[in-house]
C-alpha cells in the first residue's frame, strides 16, 4: 500500500487482551508499534474477583506490559492516557497534550461501569474493572467486618454486616459466593463480638435469572450453588435507590454499608471522539473486519467494539474474543500493507464458564454442560492455564491450595485509606 | 493485687513487634485483652523497603493481627486509633469518639517521620513506615521511569531518572542499594527511548558516614557495596531544600522528581497525652521496667520508648527489642497482678545486621564482623526465618529465587492515583 522505506506506525491503545494479542501477533511484521495504556500492568481480569475478595494479591494477576514485550524489539510501551482520535490529521490527543501520529490505529481501551445516570450511586457502590477498584472493594469488605466487631450498636451492626451485590453476571456471582464463603469460613473463630456467620449476602439481579448468558438450566444450578454458599438471590429485583446506608428495591430499603456494583458496563469514552454513530452502550459497531466503517485504518477490538456474529447474536464480552480479535486486526494490519483484502472476523466459540464459588461453578460447552466440583476444577485448571508468567501460576496456585484446605484467604490486608 | 474475681483488663494499643509479642505472652494469663491497632495487619517491618521497590506484594509480609491470635480466645482485636490516655480515669480515648477502660496499658504505637520542622517537604519526600508509604514509594519509583521514556525534553527526562534518599540509615541504604540494583538490571532491556541504567541514584547522609550505628570498618564497607551497585554515597551533605522538582544541599540544586525520606523518626503523638516529659524524638523515657514514670499501670514499649542500657547506650529501635520489650511487659503485667515486684528489662543484644543489595550486606555480631556475599546470606536466612506464617515464607522465598536469578521484580504494579 506505501512504498515508503519508514515502516508503518501501529498505534495500540488499551494493553488489555485485544491490545496485547495485537502487538505480540505484528511481532514479526516490519511495522513500528506504539502500545498505550493508562496502566504500566496488563490485568488478567477473569481473575481480578479475587484480588477484590483478598484471594490473590495483585501481582499475582497483573504483569508489567514493557516487561512483557521487552522482546519484541519492534514495541514501545509508553504509560499515558488517549483522549481523542483525530482521523483526518490522523494522530491520537494524549491527556497531558501530546499527540501521536499513526499509520494505523486500534482502539482496544475496554469498557467501564455504566449507572444508567445514577451519577449519585457511584460513590456508594463501586464496580469492578482495574486494579485500584479492587482494592477499595476489599477495602470497604474488610473494614465492614472490623467495624462491626467495633460497634456497640446493634442495628448498625446489622447494616455493617449486610452486603448487596448489584448485578447477577459472572461478576456478582463471582462476588457474592465468595463473600458467602468468606463470612461462613475464612473468618469463623476470629472476631469476638461478631459472628460473621451471620453476614447477610444479597445479590440483586433486575432480570428473571441470574447468569441469563447461559442456558436456564446452568442458571439454576448457579442459583442453587449459590444459596448454599448463603447468598441470598433475589431475581426480578431492580435497584431504585443507593445511599451511604441503604440500597432500595422499590418499596424494600435494606440497610448496608457495603453495596458493589456489577450491573452495567459501558464503552470507554474515547469512542465518541470517532465521529461515527455508538450503540447504546457506547460500543462502535465495526465493520465484519473491525475496522471502523469509512476509517480503513482504524480497528476496534474487545469490549470497546460490537459485532454479530452469524447466528445473530453479539461477540461476547469475554476474554477469548478480545485475543481473538487482536489477532485478527494484526492479520488485517498486515493484509492492508502488502495491499491484499481483509477478511471478516469468525468468533470460534469455546464455550462459557462461570466460577461461584468453593467448589461450585457452571460450565457450558454446547453440548456438553455441567455444574458443581467438576465445573469447578474444569474453570481452575483452564485459569491457572491461561494467566500470565511462571511465577504467577505457582504463586496463585500455592494460594489457592492453601485456601482450598485452610479456608484462608491470604491478602486480608487493607491499605489505603478508606476513600 | 485486686481480688475482683472479674479479670484484669489490658489495653495494647498498636500491632507491631512490641505489641503483639505482648500480647502472645499473656495467652495462659487471666487476663482480658484488647489489642488496638490502626491497621488490620501485623507488618514485617525490615522487609517494607522491598514492597517499596516492588519486590514483595504487601502480604508477602503483613497479616491480619486477628488471624494471627485467633486461636488466644483471651484477645479481643479492634481496628481503631488512640487519640489519648486518661489516666486518672483509666480509659484510653479513640478517634472515633469511644473509649476503653483499662487496668493495665501498654503504648506501642511505635514511630512515625520527622522532618524537623519543614513539614512543606512531607509532600515530596515521602517516608516509609506503614504499607500505604511503601504502596506510594513504589508508584513514585516506577512513575518517574514510566514518565521518562514519555519524555521528550532532556532535562526532564534526566530528573525523572535521578532518586535522591535523604538519609543513610538501614532504610537509606536498602532503598538506595535496591533502586540502583533496579535500574541497572531489573529494568535493563525494556525501555526503547531511556536507558534505565543511565539513572541516577543519590545517597545523602548528613553525618560523616553512613549506617552510623555499625563500627567504621563495616560502613566503609557498605559504601564500597553501594558504589558498586551504582549508587552515589554523600556524606557530610546536609539536605536544605526539598521541593517538587529539586534537592538542595547548600548551594547544589540537584533536579529530582522522586526524593524518599529516610531520616527523621519521631514517636507517634499519643505520648503527649501522659503528661510525662518526652525527649526530642517525642519519646517517653520509662522506667528500667517499661512502666510510665509514676504511672505503674502503664508501660511503653517499642519504638515510643527510650531507655538507656547497662553501657550507657539508648536501647536499639529495631525490632528485636521491640519484642523482648513486648514479652517484658508481659512479665510485669503478671508480677503485678500476682502483687510481686516488676524486673528491670535487660536487652539482650544478638548482633545488628543491615542489607544493601544483592549479594551486599553487612552483619556485627559484636567479636564477629563481615560483609558482602556472606553477611547478605545470613541476612536473607535470618529475615525468613523471622517472618510470620509458612504461606509467606513460601512465597517470599519463590520470589526472592526468581529475583535472584532473573534481576526481575514481582511486584512491579502501579496501583492507586498518583498522589
Amino acid at each position: 500500500m506505501t512504498s515508503d522505506p519508514s515502516p508503518a506506525h501501529v498505534v495500540i491503545v488499551g494493553g488489555g487482551f485485544a491490545g496485547l494479542w495485537a502487538a505480540r501477533a505484528l511481532a514479526r511484521v516490519p511495522v513500528r508499534i506504539t502500545l498505550l495504556d493508562r496502566g504500566n500492568h496488563h490485568l488478567f481480569q477473569p481473575l481480578l474477583y479475587q484480588v477484590a475478595t483478598a484471594g490473590l494479591s495483585s501481582p499475582d494477576i497483573a504483569a508489567p506490559l514493557r516487561h512483557i514485550l521487552r522482546r519484541q524489539k519492534n514495541v514501545t510501551v509508553l504509560m499515558g492516557e488517549a483522549v481523542a482520535v483525530d482521523s483526518a490529521q490522523k494522530i491520537v490527543r494524549l491527556a497531558d497534550g501530546g499527540t501521536l501520529g499513526y499509520d494505523f490505529l486500534l482502539l482496544a481501551s475496554g469498557a467501564t461501569h455504566a449507572y444508567f445516570g445514577h451519577d449519585g450511586w457511584v460513590a456508594h457502590a463501586p464496580g469492578l474493572k482495574t486494579l485500584d477498584d479492587a482494592l477499595l472493594i476489599r477495602r470497604r469488605i474488610l473494614s465492614a467486618f472490623e467495624r462491626a466487631e467495633a460497634s456497640d450498636d446493634d442495628a448498625e451492626r446489622k447494616a455493617l454486616l449486610t452486603f448487596a451485590i448489584v448485578g447477577g453476571g459472572p461478576t456478582g456471582v463471582e462476588l457474592a459466593g465468595t463473600l458467602g464463603e468468606i463470612a461462613r469460613h475464612t473468618l469463623k473463630h476470629e472476631f469476638r463480638r461478631i459472628d460473621p456467620q451471620h453476614a447477610r449476602v444479597l445479590l440483586l439481579e433486575a432480570g428473571p435469572r441470574v447468569l441469563s448468558s447461559f442456558p436456564e438450566s446452568l442458571s439454576e444450578k448457579a442459583r442453587l450453588q449459590l444459596e448454599r454458599l448463603g447468598v441470598e438471590v433475589r431475581t426480578g429485583s431492580a435497584v431504585t435507590n443507593i445511599d451511604a446506608g441503604s440500597v432500595t428495591l422499590g418499596d424494600e430499603r435494606i440497610a448496608t454499608h457495603t453495596v458493589l456494583w456489577a450491573a452495567g458496563v459501558a464503552a470507554s469514552p474515547l469512542a465518541r471522539s470517532l465521529g461515527v454513530p455508538l450503540d447504546r452502550a457506547g460500543r462502535v459497531p465495526v465493520e465484519p473486519d473491525l475496522s471502523v466503517p469509512g476509517q480503513p485504518r482504524i480497528f476496534v477490538a474487545g469490549d470497546l467494539a460490537t459485532l454479530q456474529r452469524e447466528n445473530g447474536k453479539p461477540v461476547p464480552g469475554v476474554a477469548p474474543a478480545a485475543k481473538q480479535m487482536g489477532n485478527h486486526v494484526a492479520a488485517a494490519i498486515r493484509a492492508r500493507i502488502a495491499g491484499r483484502a481483509t477478511k471478516p472476523f469468525h468468533y470460534r466459540d469455546w464455550g462459557n464458564l462461570a466460577t461461584i464459588g468453593r467448589r461450585a461453578a457452571i460450565v457450558d460447552l454446547g453440548k456438553l454442560r455441567f455444574s458443581g466440583f467438576l465445573a469447578w476444577s474444569f474453570w481452575l485448571v483452564a485459569h491457572i492455564f491461561f494467566l500470565i508468567g511462571f511465577r504467577n501460576r505457582v504463586v496463585v496456585l500455592l494460594d489457592w491450595a492453601v485456601a482450598y484446605w485452610t479456608h484462608q484467604r491470604n491478602a486480608r490486608i487493607i491499605v489505603g485509606r478508606n476513600d
